[in-house]
């Protein structure tokens, strides 16, 4: 039988103590950190459960370790904060204490590597599922955190790469497409979302963006947690949305690009609004990552959706909500 | 069907934000918190899941909120650390979104207020079991934490509290005794299990031990972490052991004191050693609790028991272990 000191064991290997500003590391009842000075400490926690977030069939063990952990540092990026230490809670069944840790451990050290965090702890435990929570810890210079709210009548949104391309993924595996080798590339965002941490530093450093949030639940939910977050309103121009390319055989099939891009969640991308006059001086991209103005902050409290006709439609938040499940977008959850 | 604002909402009352250092709390992208300068940052997470932690059966709501928050604040304790804030990813049944979620939050809110912790943030998922992961951050003065390592022989070992109290509670449970009335106030401590939190920051505030654990797997197991951490052995005095008192009807059904004591899990007692030069001057009550010499470190890589008529047994780790279920002191897991 496994014993947790070898499980341990093997993630520590995996993920090798820096020492950068983590005194005390995996080991000990808890980690010790040491804060930089003049910084505050940005801190998220994420769930990440088998059957609710993801299936054990169609998402392979290296996937679920990458997304893990990138989904919840992409919190720290719609903070404009830099990513530091991480912690992983971790349950998981004896027969995937194997190959399939390796894997995951394979999946998640290569977010860690790519976006510079550390293994600061966690906490493992036998479990008849794969269930985890991420806890990110980031940092970022006293008071230029962006929040949800500031955003103000006047302000354009924009959104960070293309919106939509998760979904498009999801679907193509809820359709049972996934194993067609030609479909294989368009599983690349629901797999392997990219926290845009560099953006979002760049964002608060030059103190451009007045609010901020990562497109987790979609960009109809999450365009309105900003609007409520300061009692605004929306337009945005339909045509002006980057939204993922879709194959013409799965158009047809009904997967429609701007529905894709509005209810579709986990792009992680980051959807932001600036001031008006900072929009010429706004760069097209940003650490290689392009940055589209799709609309405007108004002062009525209504998200509307501008067609090129000029004909406008209200945007209702049709995203993920984890109480809400078979709507659309979602991991059908074992229910009870 | 529920909607996870409404969710949010709750815990939100139930916790008020208390801006003690917390700049953005519940309702953003995550948690803000400015450091005291000066001071290090101590963070645990721990995993509390159904059938492997507790049963909703056995253990009622308002326990398992209560004893989620306190088992993962006493390895802040176990630092030496104060306890600041925590975060909750909680993934419950939608039956359970009722009064349940009301007890679960009353329990929950009772440590938070009894031990000044402040939530911050967390993740929320609907999910056919109750599984919840804490995140518990603490803060202490530069190079002041107390660690597993740091035992040297001649150390006396002692404890807080009294030891086996909560496995006997567990036992009672298991033979489905917790019913009968009179056996009510002996599940007491595996219910609310009680943090050592002024302990621990006493411990550290006047550098008296020298390493120190909490008694989370028990103290054959716990001891032994310690003296791998310095390589070194410790003998423990039988008849020192403050053992859980045991009605002699339950003793004659098998519940040795010396047994839970010994191998009984979470008590979530301090377990310390402090050099034999500060023994004279050690407190026989900190904060209130009682502080036991049981033992000292010794040169020998070995953990022996000295019984009163001189008699030495070697004790071995028989603790809690995630992935050794079965074992003795363990809730039986749903085995896939």
């Amino acid at each position: 039988m496994y014993r947790e000191e070898q499980l341990i064991n093997r993630v520590r290997r995996r993920f090798p103590f820096t020492g950068d500003g983590l005194r005390v590391g995996i080991g000990d009842d808890a980690a010790v950190l040491r804060p930089n000075p003049g910084k505050e400490w940005v801190v998220t926690t994420d769930a990440f459960l088998e059957n609710v977030h993801f299936l054990r069939k169609a998402h392979p063990a290296k996937v679920v370790g990458y997304k893990a952990l990138a989904r919840a540092t992409s919190d720290i990026a719609a903070m404009g904060a830099h990513a530091r230490y991480f912690f992983l809670t971790l349950g998981i069944p004896e027969a995937c204490t194997g190959v399939w840790l390796d894997d995951f451990l394979r999946g998640m050290s290569r977010v860690a590597s790519r976006f510079g965090l550390t293994l600061a702890g966690g906490d493992t435990t036998k479990y008849p599922k794969v269930v985890m929570s991420l806890t990110v810890m980031g940092e970022i210079s006293r008071g230029k955190t962006i929040l949800r709210s500031g955003a103000v009548p006047g302000d354009l949104i924009c959104v960070s790469g293309k919106l939509g391309e998760a979904e498009l993924g999801w679907k193509i595996i809820q359709r049972k497409l996934h194993r067609q080798k030609r479909w294989a590339r368009l599983l690349k965002k629901h797999f392997y979302p990219q926290p845009r941490l560099a953006l979002g530093e760049w964002l608060a450093e030059h103190r451009y963006a007045t609010s901020m949030i990562d497109t987790s639940d979609g960009l109809s939910s999450d365009l309105n947690h900003i609007c409520k977050a300061t009692g605004v309103g929306a337009k945005v121009w339909s045509d002006k949305i980057p939204a993922v390319r879709v194959p013409a055989e799965l158009r047809r099939g009904g997967l429609d690009p701007l529905n894709l891009a509005l209810n579709g969640g986990e792009d992680y991308e980051l959807l932001f609004t600036v001031p008006k006059k900072f929009s010429k001086h706004m760069p097209g991209k940003v650490a290689g990552i392009p940055v589209t103005i799709i609309g405007e902050i108004t002062r009525e409290k209504t998200i509307i959706l501008l067609g090129p006709d000029g004909v406008k439609t209200p945007i209702e938040p049709k995203g993920w909500d984890p109480f809400q499940l078979g709507h659309g977008n979602v991991v059908p959850l074992h229910r009870n």
